[in-house]
């Protein structure tokens, strides 16, 4: 009853001052933090350091690659539980046409279908949630209420530019982080229909780079030559499509030799959760989000889930043969060479290692060997139980203040929680309700009403982890 | 006897005014004509119009699409047979880098490797020949002796931007062109090792481009999307490239369902003809001119030679997935749209309709059909029997001059010549001596020498075609 209380207390506080917690959020999407160009950067380092203090944390700032780590340690007497709390406080740069509103103005904009937005870069990806959860930090203060779990913060500002110094510092902190007993990153999981969908793993990834080019093993070997002469010298572009379409099947799914066994499908707890989801999956519903027409497979809940989450993937994000610019009449040439770029998504068991040398193995083994196969970036599948009291607290905490919560076993999109999972060694939680939108595109936004939705139910999700034991 | 000896005194004045001549030649080059800018254009057509005056031809400009056709006529009493002359005055853009002279400068190059050259655009492809060969009848005129052909000229310039004037112009005209006896394209025919090579024929040429963008049949149909749905939506890239490669065996021939019954191969005339150039084929030479390493095939000349001409082939010239530029780093979606160019090159009996629709049902059988073809520009292939009296005529006109001169049934390049075969119904012959290289890059040229040599193969081919019997 006493944690009743105090939980009411906060999310009072929370309501009451939420013209100045919404205030903090917007101060933060103010600021830009544009990673790739430098932009303000720095500056939000600083703020984000200063919010910490302000809150009575011990913070400060790591040097990281190129922008620093923002370290904290938030301790509270009596509370039992550390939670490692990751963050990002870059973004992505903000030059794409069609922004409602200038993206670092973080303008509130009239209801629309019912949803008045915050509009502005960062604000859904990730300074909304981020800053969010710090509110909820200052309400309890604010409520004169302990916090109930300590905090180590691990707080980044390289994510956009792929987290060069994140396992880095993972390592040489390792022995203060195995200290803490769970690893969370707040998001705002409520879509566009009301579902909040939390998600324990995500997919790992592998961006690859297949090029060719004429040489020893047949094709022109110094410049483009006359189309004419494919008629007894090899084209380039036909091996490299063949390479790629030796890799999926006619029925577009990945086949790469030897991979399979690796492929290990969705666990018994998986399985009960997919089926769980089935029953209230609605199928035209994700393909209006989509912007699609229709599913690759039959449209059976569960096999759809399972295809979404269990495939591994091979997706072309770019190819390019010869030089013409897109849209351009090309010249009529054979040309020497040809790029592809892709992304192979990984799921349980894969592994990094074994799908790479499986990828070579099978090229060499169809005489493909010529086409040369990049590793850009790689990262593994990432995977938390249920029965974690991390996770059964974050679904507890969300269920409380939300009707619809969905538990997906894996996210089908790809994110380095391997950091947390395998290196670290610990649990990770990853969520929160709450509506946002529109990352990495125009008019990013979250709604104000989430963001109170988001706020409530990281308060509860606090007192839920303090109180749950560890199954573990 | 008679002709003999008025043979010689016309080489003797091609000789004797040799410096003039080719005066004429780097004038005509020192003109630009760039087709596709306009460049020029129209003062070419008025050079060449009085240049047909001045010997002695009834000339006019027919207006074409963009630029007009120059109509000539030049008889002489006596002659008993007449040639159509087809050439064109227009030239590729000159913007390439790397121009050691001034594209339109004609400069002349000292010896090197003991070639000494005229460079600039057009001195290749065509004006070297084009207005080498008018020079031939400015040196007959300076001889004093009569022309032993009449002539009718067909001189488009457009044929660099596809010649859209030039088959309405000669189905208007075909009453008057079908009193030719046979058409003749003079071309500077020898390579840079010496060996003169007559073509007897071209393949035919579809241009096409293959595209696709999601719809009703699956795949994104508003927007990129993210790559993760490629686990359960179709990814348009993958149904281009399953499409392309369907048209391709593995060992690297076109392979379209039911046309290989159209696909007939080397006549025995063809077969002959491969069989004698197979004793002087030198497959290290072509690598070394390609700049390539090794063969599709296994290196016996006859086979290789046969692939070289009568094989069909596609050639993929540009493909882009994405909107990202060749070389940036691309974003991590699933393009909506995926688009490809591509050349087919016909050789006999295929037939371009006949071609297409095996294309469309190919595709169709394999539930590609939402893959969408579009035929940008077609043409069949065309091809003159050696034993047509034009042909004998230039081919013992080039042996008359220089040693080796080699007759291929088949170029494995694509021309438009069915408009003389299929349309006008008269047999043509495309060669001469000398040499010349680079056509449509930097520093086109021809050997000075080649210009010398080409002129006498032009005398001596006048004579040899009056003389000669026509066979049919």
């Amino acid at each position: 009853m006493q944690i009743l209380e105090a939980e009411k207390k906060v999310i009072q506080q929370l309501e009451k001052g939420f013209d100045g917690y919404l205030e903090d959020v917007r101060a933060a999407i103010r600021q830009p933090s544009v990673s790739r160009t430098g932009e303000g950067v720095e500056k939000m380092a600083v703020w984000v350091m200063a919010y910490l203090r302000d809150l009575g944390a011990k913070a400060k700032l790591v040097p990281g690659a190129r922008f620093p780590i923002i370290e904290g340690e938030l301790s509270t007497y009596g509370a039992k539980k550390t939670l490692l709390f990751y963050e990002l406080y870059d973004v992505q740069p903000a030059e794409e046409e069609g922004w409602i509103s200038p993206p670092f103005e973080a303008a509130i904009h009239p209801a629309e279908d019912g949803v008045e937005k915050i509009v502005g870069r960062g604000a859904f990806n990730s300074k909304g949630p981020m800053v969010g959860f710090l509110t909820v930090l200052r309400a309890f203060r604010n409520a004169g209420i302990p916090l109930p779990v300590n905090f180590r913060f691990v707080i980044e500002g390289e994510e956009e530019i792929g987290s060069p110094s994140l396992e880095p510092y993972i390592r040489q902190n390792l022995e203060q982080l195995r200290k803490c007993d769970a690893a969370f990153i707040p998001y705002m999981a409520t879509n566009s229909r009301g579902k909040t969908q939390i998600r324990l793993g995500f997919k790992g990834l592998l961006l690859l780079e297949f090029s060719i080019e004429g040489g020893t093993w047949g094709g022109p070997a110094e410049h483009d030559i006359h189309p004419q002469h494919t008629a007894w010298i090899h084209n380039p572009t036909w091996e490299l499509l063949n390479a790629l379409t030796s890799l999926q099947s006619q029925d577009g799914r990945l086949c790469i030799n030897g991979l399979d066994q690796f492929v290990t499908g969705p666990s018994r707890e998986d399985r009960e959760l997919i089926e769980e989801l089935a029953l209230s999956f609605d199928p035209d519903a994700w393909l209006e989000e989509l912007g699609a027409r229709r599913f690759k497979y039959q449209p059976d809940p569960v096999r759809l889930l399972t295809h979404l989450m269990f495939d591994p993937t091979l997706n072309i994000q770019a190819l390019w043969i010869g030089q013409t610019k897109p849209g351009e009449e090309p010249p009529i040439v054979m040309p020497m060479r040809a790029v592809a770029h892709a992304d192979l998504r990984l799921v349980p068991e894969m592994d990094v290692d074994t799908t790479v040398n499986c990828l070579h193995a099978h090229l060499d083994h169809r005489g493909l060997g010529h086409v040369k196969v990049r590793l850009k970036s790689a990262y593994p599948w990432s995977k938390t139980s249920l029965r974690e009291s991390v996770v059964q607290s974050l679904v507890a905490a969300c269920r409380r203040h939300a009707k619809e919560v969905e538990i997906f076993p894996l996210h089908a999109g790809a994110a380095p929680l391997y950091l947390f999972t395998n290196i670290v060694g610990i649990p990770f939680a990853f969520g929160g309700l709450g509506h946002g939108m529109l990352a990495h595109v125009a008019n990013e936004y979250i709604s104000v009403e989430g963001l109170q939705l988001f706020q409530r139910s990281m308060a509860s999700f606090l007192f839920e982890f303090a109180g749950r034991d560890s199954e573990t």
